[in-house]
C-alpha cells in the first residue's frame, strides 16, 4: 500500500506492505487524517522528541527505519483479526485514540516504527478502542476529534474555578481548540491573539470575543481592559488588597509552543495568572524564575487528553457544537504531504490540512 | 546610630541618622533579625534584584545609595509618632510584616533606601502591622515569624487535596519551614533531601520521615518508594491507569533557589507531580518544556505570604508548635554581619543566624 512516510528527515511518498490484524485488532481504511503542528515539530526535531521519550521512559523512535506520522485520523472498517468481537460492522466509520492496547501495556500510533499513522492506505486499530462516529459527520470533519480534545483537555486541567477571564496565545489548531472548548465552557469574554489576520478571523469565527493583533495591541493591556472589575466586585474585595489592580483572574493558555513564548507569558501575565502550556516546544528554552516568582505564577503544561475527553470531543463535532469547516482550510492526498508541510507554514493560508490517503 | 549597611556591593558597619517616627508610626528597638537567604543573594545579584523589581512595576533600590537589609525582625516599641494610638505599651515585644503602610500603598522593609531594615539599631514600623509577641516567646524566637510564614504560605498555595506524598529539595531555613508547615499540616510521610548531614538531622528534627542524602540515593527513588499505593489503592485505580505506576500524587517543593535545580525536579518528578518553587532563583535559568509536557507537570510559584499567615507563624511559634531552636545556630552583633554572610555559606554550620544590634 501507499503512504507518505518520513525518511532520513523528510516526508517521501513509497509502498510499504500492507498491515495484518493480529487478535484483538482492526483493519481499517483511513478516510481522513489532520497534519498536526506536531508532526511539522517532528520532522524537524526528530531528534529531540527521541531524546525526550527516552527521558520520559517512552519507547522512542528509531530515526534510521521508516516511520508513518498521522494520529488525528478517521477511518472505515475494513475488516478484523482472528477471535476479535465484529462489534461494528465493515463500512462503519470510526475514530480511535492513537494507541494500541497491547499486552505491555499502550503503543502509540503516530511516531512509531511499530505502528502505522494516518499518512497511509490502511493501519490498524485496537478493536475495543474504536469508537463510531455518529451523526453521518463527515470523515474529514470527525478527524477533528484528536486536536479538539487536545483543547478539551487543556481546558479542563485549567481547574476553572468561575469568574477568570481567559487569553489565548497563538490562534493556530491548538489555540482554535481551545477557544471552542472554553465557548463550550461558557467562560466570557474569550480574548485571543494572534499576528495572522486569517487566523484571528478564525478566533472569531470559533467563539472569540476580542481578538487582539500583538503588532499593534499589547495583548495583555487589551486582556486587561476586559477583565477589569465591576464597582461591585471592586467593593467585595478585602481592604488590604485595595493596592492592587482591580482585574478578575487570569488564566492564559500559551497556544505556540516555540521557544521564547512562556518568558513572553511570564512579562506580560498579572500577578496570580495561571498559565496552561499548550503549545508544544520541543527544544530547550530559558526563563526568569523571578518574574514566575514575584508575580506567583502557575504554570499547568498538558499533553493530550483522556479517552473519555477524546470521546466527548468526536460527540461535540457530531452534535454540531464546533464549527469543524473554520478548521479545515485544505485536503492532499499522500503525493501532497510534503507540499502540505510547508504549507502549514503560512498562518494566512491554512490551519489545518486534511489528508485524504486513498485520492 | 549604627547600621549593618550595604553599600558599594559590601556589607559594612556605619552611623547613620536615627530615625524619627511619622503619624501612624512606631520607633522600636531592634532586638534580633535574622540573615535571610535572599540577603546572601541580594548581595550578590543586586542588579538583578532592580531589574525584576523594575519589570515587575515594583519600586527598585538605588544601588548606589545605602540599603540596610534585614525583615525577619522582632523588636521592642520604644516610642510613636504624633497622632499615634499607643495602643502596645513602650516595652512591649512585636513583630510585623517587612512592610510600612504609606498613603501610596505598602512600602517594603529591608530592600529598600527609603525604609532602614532589621540589622540596625532602632527602626520604624507602622504601628496599625504591630503583632504583640504572646506567650513571653524570645526575641530570636519570634524573629523565625517571617521564614516560618514563608513556608506556612507554600504549602498554604500548594492547594493539599489529600493524600500527596510530600518531598522536599533543600532543607535550607526555607525548606525546613515548609517541613514545619507540613507537619502542621499532618502530610505524611515528609521526605527530604539534603547534600549536609547536618541539615538532614534538622530536618528530622522539624517533622521530616525520610531523609535523603543525594550523592548516595536519588531522591525521587526514594520519594517513590514511600509514595507506592497499597494494594487496596492499586485495586481501586480505573482499569485504563492499569498500566501506570502505582504512586501517591508527588508534591515537590524546591526550596534551593539556584539555576538549573528546576530542570532536575522535571527530570526527576514522576507524572502529574505538583512542584512548588520556594526558592528564590534571581538569575535567568534554563529548562526542557518537553519534559514538563510529557508529565503533565504543574508548577506553582510563591512568594511571601498573607498578613494572616504571618500572625498565625508568631501564634505557632509561641504555642511551641515549631521547634525554634532547631533553625537559630548562630548570633551576632552588627560588627559581625558581613561574616555571617560568608559562614551561612558552610550548611554544616548554619541554618540561620540572628542579628542582635544591641550587642
Amino acid at each position: 500500500m501507499r503512504a507518505a512516510i518520513f525518511r532520513n528527515g523528510e516526508i517521501v511518498v513509497d509502498q510499504i506492505g500492507a498491515p495484518t490484524p493480529a487478535s484483538g485488532q482492526a483493519l481499517v481504511k483511513t478516510l481522513a487524517c489532520g497534519i498536526c503542528g506536531s508532526d511539522l515539530h517532528a520532522r524537524k526535531h526528530a531528534h529531540r522528541m527521541v531524546e525526550m521519550a527516552k527521558y520520559v521512559g517512552r519507547k522512542p523512535m528509531d530515526l534510521s527505519r521508516d516511520v508513518v506520522f498521522g494520529h488525528e485520523f478517521c477511518c472505515e472498517v475494513l475488516d478484523y483479526g482472528p477471535h476479535t468481537p465484529r462489534r461494528l460492522k465493515p463500512g462503519t466509520l470510526v475514530c480511535s485514540v492513537p494507541s494500541l492496547v497491547t499486552p505491555a501495556g499502550p503503543s502509540g500510533i503516530g511516531y512509531s516504527n511499530d505502528n502505522v499513522g494516518g499518512y497511509a492506505e490502511a493501519m490498524l486499530l485496537s478493536e475495543q478502542l474504536l469508537l463510531e462516529v455518529p451523526n453521518g459527520l463527515s470523515a474529514e470533519h470527525a478527524a477533528l476529534t484528536e486536536p479538539l480534545a487536545v483543547g478539551i483537555h487543556a481546558v479542563a486541567k485549567a481547574d476553572i474555578r468561575g469568574g477568570e477571564v481567559p487569553l489565548v496565545i497563538g490562534c493556530g489548531p491548538v489555540g482554535l481548540a481551545v477557544i471552542a472548548a472554553l465557548r463550550i465552557k461558557g467562560l466570557h469574554p474569550i480574548v485571543a491573539a494572534d499576528y495572522s489576520p486569517a487566523r484571528r478571523a478564525r478566533a472569531e469565527r470559533m467563539g472569540a470575543d476580542v481578538v487582539v493583533d500583538p503588532a499593534r495591541a499589547q495583548p495583555y493591556a487589551t486582556w486587561a481592559e476586559h477583565a477589569a472589575m465591576s464597582a461591585e466586585e471592586k467593593a467585595a474585595r478585602p481592604a488590604f488588597q485595595a493596592h492592587l489592580a482591580a482585574l478578575k483572574p487570569a488564566l492564559i493558555f500559551e497556544c505556540v509552543g516555540v521557544p521564547g513564548l512562556l518568558q513572553q507569558v511570564f512579562e506580560g501575565a498579572p500577578r496570580d495568572a495561571r498559565i496552561v502550556v499548550v503549545g508544544v516546544c520541543m527544544e530547550s528554552d530559558r526563563n526568569e524564575p523571578m518574574l514566575g516568582i514575584m508575580k506567583e505564577l502557575n504554570v499547568q503544561y498538558v499533553l493530550g487528553y483522556t479517552s473519555e475527553e477524546f470521546a466527548g470531543s468526536l460527540r461535540l463535532l457530531a452534535e454540531g457544537e464546533v464549527d469543524a469547516p473554520a478548521f479545515v482550510t485544505g485536503k492532499v492526498g499522500l503525493s501532497g504531504v510534503a507540499q502540505a508541510f510547508d504549507d502549514l507554514a503560512n498562518p494566512e493560508a491554512h490551519t489545518k490540512i486534511i489528508v485524504e490517503p486513498w485520492r
